[in-house]
């Protein structure tokens, strides 16, 4: 068994303190990268020399005796569709190949290495986002560490395999419609979808501007709850705090269908350490179909030039729903943004009755590369549809998110997605800290 | 020649001074409205138990010593989308003949009589505001008041004529595409159009979210200022003040083609007196056709229902052009909407150079209700699709305007379209005071 990696926050205190050096910590993160290759590490691009420069200029603060932040050498990196001053931002697709170089880094970056933090290089996605398993014909299929012939889960996934294998401790990745949530369910680490808007997206590919939030993949709460710290700027949170003793809710109707073997047992032993408390998210299947509808026309729009001048370039399912959304009629997505505006008005009442709702993060174990399907009830459906029904519905509900791995000794990591009021971040930190401290929640050690 | 009526300040402080009563206002509305009848004075209902009741309210507090607001016993009128409690909204419309009764008034209705005025009754518009000419299958055709075989201009026809009659000093209107500001143009009153989002839209009938504003038209220009005042309850003003004097600059290309012979001449000579500067607001034409995109498309799908259900109670030029907005790819609503935000975010540096542009309200005097067409140079156009060319863009671009009347003896009222940045509507006002000093612009009197 392989030792724990450090979290975030005791990186940046040994650094800080001398212990290690910056470059040591992004030295060795190249060196575990290499070792495991793209596939496995989740990496697409090692931005070699501008990580160690930067590393150098932190450990050079620290030798002058000044703070280079709360995240001094904390080696991190970022879904390849961040702007990286310099480089080409694929967002995962063959399209972009002769693309502009960025002129400068994302927002979010250029926060997190204002703390400190040293981007390392670029991970693996489905293309544009618009997937499920990251298996990217042009950058490859990302494996998933628990069993590498099994997808990590998407859009997002090179960012959770390179939290969950331990090459860095965080990734910033993205969420349009579950794209960090499920990889970090299918691969047991902790994910971050906040609240819509709350996250500067400023120089992040955009793919459905409704929808698309910048998220957080973590193997430690306090690092997670850190980075969303640092990219708020210390802006004021957008909700009173909540105190006193946290209810939780499990959801059922949609949340409960479909759900696997494998997921369904821990899943009720879950509840019953939670008082066994149920509600319902009223229209979740059409808040699912209205998401469809919102990325449909929305992706497509976006990348129309694109499709018209040469439609082959794309993946053949990316292409095949993008031309699909060309055709849309413009009442079916203003149906679909009508819904979203009066589930949201409604949703206000809905956290009345339990502070926190849970749910499965995905149905089950991460299915196989060689087959990627799912099967409930004798009834086979393709894993690329049917891995983010339970993310979809919180996504068009603008409600922030936060994935945890169930504790316990599983073939492959269970996920828990806990969801709240929007703009209640903070209580669910404190909500996942409670899972953990009681033993209810861990993420597992990297695979040897 | 009739005598001018008096402004609704006057008649407050009359009121508030005891020298006339609520009732008397009130009173002698109902009757000019009665002797003009529907088709003239742009009502489609008299309010009269509502209005009586209300103004004998507003006299006993003014026997009482006490104040009734600024706007004491003023009668004013709504165009048929504000919900009046009791009374069907009928946005214009047939297919709303069976509709629920309203269950309060409109926020805005709400506000003025806060203020002490008294609503006297709805006025006839286009079919849920789809059109220019205020001819309406179900309520009749508003005729101009300086012409009676000439349309009165739309959508909101009838509340332009009921102020340019002088049934009433003031009404409250809408402007999705120029609504409010044609029908101004062309029966010789006042109209803002304001920022959008500036003024409170609750319980006003929806026609497109996405450019629906509440606009005032009277024939005084403090009387309108202070019915913006009264509407904005004190918010704070979206931008600082201009101070010093104000450049003025004409508006071109697009603004300056198809203006007919009859406002060619008076445009000019209005353009000289304010030294002959020019400018021009790029993409106008792709401005305009956005909003049409976005018109058809949200229109539409607003009244789905209805249309299927049974598409023969629409007025022909309705129907046809909701049909087609249901058929619209979402990719050309979107492009549309795409558009709209480019262009407002570059808009910011087109006022750098003159601080109030103008265009003319329509192009030339009002058509004829038996050949409503417009010619120029030889082709003839239906004025239902051209007499809102110049204010089409400017909502698309979501700039406030203030339509006044160019002062001289003109066969027809012509209007001029002050345009300002966005939250600038104090300088128009402003603008407009100057030219009103002047001489350059003046509300015609009623006719006889």
């Amino acid at each position: 068994m392989s030792l724990a990696p450090s979290s975030a926050i005791v990186m940046a205190a040994r650094v800080r303190g001398g212990e290690i050096s910056a470059v040591q910590l992004a030295t060795k993160a190249f060196d575990k990268a290499e070792q495991l290759g793209g596939e496995r590490s989740g990496f697409t691009r090692l931005l070699r020399r501008r990580a160690l420069a930067r590393a150098a200029a932190v450990d050079k603060l620290v030798e002058a005796g000044l703070d280079p932040g709360p995240l001094a050498g904390v080696p991190f990196g970022v879904a390849d569709l961040f702007d990286v001053a310099g480089e080409i931002t694929t967002a995962g697709s063959r399209t972009r190949r002769n693309a502009a170089f960025a002129s400068r880094d994302s927002k979010a970056i250029a926060l997190l290495e204002a703390a400190g933090a040293v981007l390392v290089g670029t991970q693996n996605m489905d293309e544009f986002g618009y997937g499920f398993v990251t298996m990217n014909a042009e950058y490859g299929t990302t494996r998933n560490p628990h069993d590498p012939s099994r997808v990590a889960g998407g859009a997002a996934g090179g960012s959770a395999v390179a939290v969950a294998t331990g090459v860095v401790p965080l990734s910033l990745a993205f969420d349009t419609n579950g794209s960090l949530r499920v990889p970090a369910g299918l691969t047991g680490v902790i994910g971050l979808k906040p609240t819509y808007g709350d996250l500067p997206r400023e120089g992040m590919y955009p793919f459905v501007e409704s929808l698309d939030v910048v998220g957080v993949l973590g193997r430690d709460l306090d690092d997670v709850a850190l980075v969303r710290t640092i990219l708020r700027e210390g802006a004021p949170e957008r909700q009173e705090p909540l105190r006193g003793e946290i209810s939780f809710g499990r959801l059922m109707s949609w949340f409960d269908d479909n759900i696997s073997e494998e997921m369904r047992g821990p899943l009720d032993a879950f509840w019953s350490r939670l008082g066994r408390i149920s509600f319902e998210l009223p229209h979740s299947e059409i808040a699912r179909a209205a998401a469809s509808v919102i990325i449909a026309a929305e992706g497509a729009s976006l990348h129309r030039p694109a499709l018209e001048a040469d439609p082959m370039q794309f993946e053949p399912p990316v292409r095949d729903r993008m031309l699909a959304g060309l055709l849309l009629p413009s009442d079916d997505y203003l149906a679909a943004q009508r819904f979203r505006s009066w589930i949201q008005a409604r949703l206000r009442r809905q956290f009345e009755l339990a502070d926190v709702l849970f749910t499965p993060a995905a149905p089950g174990f991460a299915p196989t590369i060689a087959d990627p399907v799912m099967t409930f009830e004798g009834k086979t459906i393709p894993a690329r549809s049917h891995l983010g029904i339970y993310t979809q519905p919180i996504s068009l509900m603008g409600l922030p998110a936060l994935v945890l791995p169930l504790a316990g000794d599983f073939a492959m990591p269970l996920g828990i997605q806990l969801i709240s009021a929007a703009g209640h971040e903070p209580l669910l930190f404190r909500a996942a800290r409670q899972l953990i401290d009681k033993g209810l929640c861990a993420v597992p050690l990297p695979p040897e």
